[in-house]
């Protein structure tokens, strides 16, 4: 017997939209692997119930039975090592252009406008100008305006980041229990703070600093000789 | 001769702030090469005019000069790869797993404010009562509020798939030459609201758009199957 799926439908049984039930389902597409769907409402908890919580994807493969697509993607690909491979032992390079592309287009425009007259203070006497000239043009004010909103700004980044501070609860380091350039990606964003100011970007307990203390004795310790400003 | 990395500095020499170049720094210390840095500054043009642009990174190895930080971590990794991998073969899982927290924690927050409505719309009727009651404690307001703005709070969905749309200017796929996991993750999103909305998420010439398309095509046309509308 083939697998099943617990999929949310709407009225019509044939209203499949749940996004996690579709990340598995083309998880077990993609492995080739046998399943059928049961069209399943957000109120049919009863029909779950042996998966021990509450929500769908639930999928059970004869005696297992597992939730959570993110699991499931890891169930399917622990189980099922001869079907083609969910996540790729060559993806790794094209995987890490995507940390980078966050790092470059949703976190570093969240931390600049927190840092210009930080990077403007640092800068030698004939840079000065220059940066002032194309920043201000790139943001369309005096750097000290935009700067000035600072302390309500930051929560921007705090949210940006929450991918992120959900990946470390789950493991050590971005590319998993050691780091790799995707980490350097990210942990340069901070760097570039951290010489350069002394504006506290995350929350005490956030464990994202914990991540940060760790990438700070990466690479022999690299970016703890450069001269900086406490996290 | 050991490599030259043009590093960006400020006043100080030894303040090398630049983001850019630490993910460059790094990659050269991970993968045990050695540099040494040249303090560079923004109006420093002709320091750097043998890479064709005029911003650091630059790294001199012998005769290659490349610029930007990604295609140095590129080149290192091709040049050298006997040097310890800065993408990491077995790193797709870890790395599939941001880009699944990324799905998870900023593009679906960013979607379900647009669809609520059209969801509630699709369900059946003994789920509508249990989806409008948890929804409406999450969003804080009635549904239909939620959605009336949704004309001008698609640009914040666009603007949380910015690193999405870099990313596909470069490869065809997030995992690289062919979908993996990550495709899946990001694409479910795209899915849910398929399956029960007509309202326009992308604008038409969006390079994400094309994307879709071809993952439309995956596993078989797997989701083409499934009633919903056109993107």
């Amino acid at each position: 017997m083939g697998m099943i799926l617990y999929d949310l439908a709407g009225a019509e049984p044939a209203r499949r939209f749940s996004p996690y039930c579709w990340r598995s389902k083309l998880a077990l597409a993609h492995k080739n692997l046998d399943f059928e769907t049961v069209a399943w409402r957000f109120t049919d908890k009863d029909l779950i119930a042996s998966s021990g919580q509450g929500k769908v994807p639930v999928l059970q493969d004869t005696d297992h039975v597992i939730s959570d697509s993110w699991d499931i993607a890891c169930y399917l690909e622990t189980a099922y090592p001869d079907r083609p491979s969910l996540f790729g032992a060559d993806a790794g390079k094209a995987l890490t252009n995507f940390v980078n592309s966050w790092a470059d287009k949703a976190m570093a425009p969240a931390m600049a406008p927190l840092l210009l007259v930080d990077i403007l203070d640092h800068l030698d006497e004939k840079d000065k100008p220059y940066f002032r000239q194309t920043r201000e043009k790139a943001f369309g004010a005096p750097l000290e305006e935009v700067v000035a909103s600072r302390d309500a700004r930051v929560n921007d980044l705090k949210r940006v980041l929450e991918p992120l501070r959900s990946l470390l609860r789950k493991q050590d380091f971005i590319a998993g229990p050691s780091p790799l350039y995707a980490d350097y990606a990210v942990f340069g964003n901070f760097l570039w703070a951290k010489c350069i100011s002394s504006f506290k970007l995350l929350d005490k307990d956030d464990i994202i600093g914990q991540w940060r203390e760790r990438m700070l004795d990466a690479c022999g310790g690299l970016a703890k000789q450069s001269p900086g400003y406490d996290f």
